[in-house]
């Protein structure tokens, strides 16, 4: 019975070089991250999904604290009016959201639409609080769900509900305003590579690729093992055209009445979705030790033995009070254990069995390298923390590693494209003019589209890739999710 | 301007004698807890307010993780069929949810529901999942935001949106599930007295007021300073009925294909209202410091005087290594701060003045009873803690004291009426035969309805209070929110 388990979850994992996008979905659904409903788009995301996003959630929470931030919670609901207040932003989010239209029996006055971003939310109620230069700045964040009604939907990377938080920030004046947008952009990169042990390329979004509303949107963008970018999150500059649209104004220390700036900035659950297609391979998951529901998983060896069970309970006892520790205490065999907890991306496995305990030692096996190691059991204290240190430097090094690698530096659109035929998907950095007709014939000629423009400018050729006049930027070109 | 800004503040709260109901709203509005936005009975929940709702939030989330419980999310859109299957269920809730009709621009085929509570979702989810008694128990809860279209609203009390907390388990039996009712109803009391600080009635709710669904709802009632009840937490036992209407079935051990017997409970930001009425004043919310967002804060007096503004944040680091602490720095008057950290109820006052400094003390001053000590700085570490634990202990005998006083035996209905005339509002423990009818005719000529049939039974009389025939409970009598 057992066996046989082991044998259909493993079997039942699609390798990544057959068919990428079926081992993603073999992945979220063996290693009981979500499950479907019945709504097209709508997940349960299922407890071990859910543990690892509350360490990522708990992690990051810290991080906006520690820069001043204060949670609030905002209404699910807009009235459309109130949508419609600011008019890039209605245009960009009107065609996908979800309408309320009865409460009840009852046909409501106006219809509310699901939140599907909260900034006219923020903007109605700072123009509440918000009357002198004493008011400011607010540093606001909420974790709440938004809803876009996505027509191509796939679980964390584009689902019509998903989770997320939405930092939104007002402040007396245009440079405090930018100031924030960088720092929030700098500290969703450090998340990445201190917790999520992903690399990042971080820059500016082109006009025609900005957020509905922004004066300009910075984002994250990560590279996944199938050579596709993830954009991670994204950090916007409002300027005062929300202020102006919804009469934000303060008095200022000259008495003068003046409007305020603002920014807003977001992660979602598809933070998931990149650890998965980041670090994960064809035998799961593979979870940086920052936000893995279990860090360490004891198994039992010969459980049925004299004193295994009781020593395996012990020690399990004993790791909890400096990481992250569970036993797997089922009748499974080993076995079946082993790929239960690799389909889950576990760090480390311990195993102990009657001959390990006779030499006070166990064994522990890296889930990313797959490396053995005897240890004493006297030195678990000291070794499991550096180990866990070594899990997520490596997994970091080795996603920089592959990110390096399928990063082309690029002076012709036949470049491009040969260079993606003879190297597969990756970051294409090539020059650009600014030119959005430009930026179209890339993505059209090449099938990548721009990504970012980079902060880390080189200055690969002087001339556009596409039309061959005087480059204005280096931009990080790809295919994207 | 500062004393002008103190004047106002204390202005603005109408005295609980005067008008209970504005005294509330005076309170949750000046402590800045809410603010109402352009959708009826939709508020912002402000950083002050959701501070309060994180540490009920991690305090409870530990206590459910402590007895083995897992969170995870469903949807928050339950399709209309979905929500018909169980028929006691649709018809309690149907009447009053919120409907999506229109995703984008199109008509959906089948409207969606906001959910109102989450049973049907996780009666699908169940269904999915939950195949052999080695599935079997599964101890789920979420976090999240559930809509109800109330005709009237108050601010915590009754929201058209709300937070709140949903438990929902599933196990073989129905002494198991049973069982995991009452634990969770003791988990919610403990939560109660030893973080609000909050004394409750706990009991079974009588058929006529059971959730719509269960075979029993066992519920906590806490007496408000104006005499009436507030329902604060429910746990339901829903028998196999959920599970038959969904076809939640389990192999058992005896390969018998069995139906699953289920539970759910929740408790709401109603709880910040609880804590507002049973222990708030007229000079605004007095906090249990369990919950405070901070539990001191340090007032500098005579600031511009040297040395004093440098010891005073020296003093707040040192008092954030053992509780919460925070100091106002601001340019308001000593008087002005007074006013508005006794507005927002924070435990304990902490001044600081030149004199003090010279002699190396303090004064602390707390905001329950406005008992002043000068304390030596050298014995903060020691007098804090213990002063908080005071103060919660404290609130816990006020509160309790204002339940027995308010607690009535009476065993007719002319002794009920006058009684509650005589002495006020308050829980009227009276007998009941179990008739619905008589349940009803207490309500109509007293005006207090039936809260619950508390565990603690008492034989107050032989005859119901009503009819005069055989007793079978002591009700919990009360007028209620």
């Amino acid at each position: 019975m057992a066996e046989q388990g082991k044998k259909k979850l493993v079997e039942a994992i699609t390798p990544m070089e057959i068919d990428f996008a079926r081992w993603y979905t073999d992945v979220v659904i063996n290693a009981e991250l979500v499950e479907y409903t019945s709504v097209k788009g709508c997940l349960v995301i299922r407890p071990y999904g859910y543990a690892i996003w509350e360490h990522m959630q708990r992690i990051m929470d810290g991080m906006f604290k520690a820069t001043g931030h204060e949670n609030v919670c905002m209404p699910m609901f807009i009235p459309e009016s109130l949508l419609q207040k600011e008019k890039d932003h209605v245009a960009g989010f009107a065609p996908e959201v979800a309408w309320v239209t009865h409460g009840g029996a009852e046909k409501l006055e106006e219809r509310l639409c699901v939140r599907p971003t909260s900034e006219t939310l923020f903007c109605e109620h700072y123009a509440h609080i918000v009357q002198s230069w004493r008011d400011l700045p607010k540093l606001y964040n909420q974790w709440v769900s938004v809803v876009r009604w996505e027509k191509t939907t796939r679980p964390f990377l584009r689902t019509r509900e998903f989770l997320w938080q939405e930092g939104h920030t007002i402040h007396a004046t245009a440079k405090e305003a930018i100031a924030e947008t960088e720092r929030m952009l700098g500290v969703y990169q450090t998340f990445f590579e201190e917790t999520l042990a992903i690399p990042v390329v971080t820059g500016a979004k082109t006009e025609s690729d900005k957020f509905a509303g922004a004066v300009t949107t910075l984002a994250l963008e990560a590279l996944m093992h199938d050579g596709k970018a993830l954009q991670v999150g994204t950090s916007h500059y409002f300027g005062d055209g929300f202020a102006k649209a919804f009469g934000i104004q303060y008095t200022g220390k000259d008495n003068q009445l003046v409007h305020a700036f603002q920014t807003s900035w977001g992660t979602t659950t598809r933070m998931i979705g990149a650890v998965i297609m980041a670090h994960g391979d064809d035998s799961g998951l593979v979870l940086p030790p920052a936000v893995a529901p279990a860090q360490v998983v004891v198994i039992p060896i010969a459980a049925q033995k004299a004193g295994v069970m009781d020593t395996a309970n012990t020690l399990t006892a004993r790791l909890q009070s400096f990481c992250r520790a569970k036993i797997d205490a089922s009748d499974n065999s080993p076995g079946w254990k082993f790929a239960q907890h690799e389909m889950q991306g576990v760090p480390i496995r311990l195993e102990i069995g009657p001959r390990d305990i006779e030499q006070q030692q166990c064994v522990l096996v890296r889930r990313d390298t797959r490396g053995k190691t005897i240890v004493p059991l006297a030195e678990l204290e000291a070794v499991i923390p550096q180990m866990l240190q070594d899990v997520h430097d490596s997994l970091y090094a080795k996603a920089l590693a592959n990110q390096q690698n399928h990063t082309y530096r690029c002076t012709s659109l036949d470049e491009i494209r040969q260079t993606l035929r003879d190297n597969g998907d990756g970051f294409v950095y090539a020059m650009w003019c600014g030119d959005e007709a430009c930026e179209d014939s890339v993505k059209e000629a090449t099938g990548v589209g721009s990504r970012c423009i980079p902060y880390a400018q080189e200055q690969i050729a002087p001339t556009c890739v596409c039309c061959g006049k005087p480059a204005k930027h280096m931009v990080c070109w790809a295919k994207a999710y």
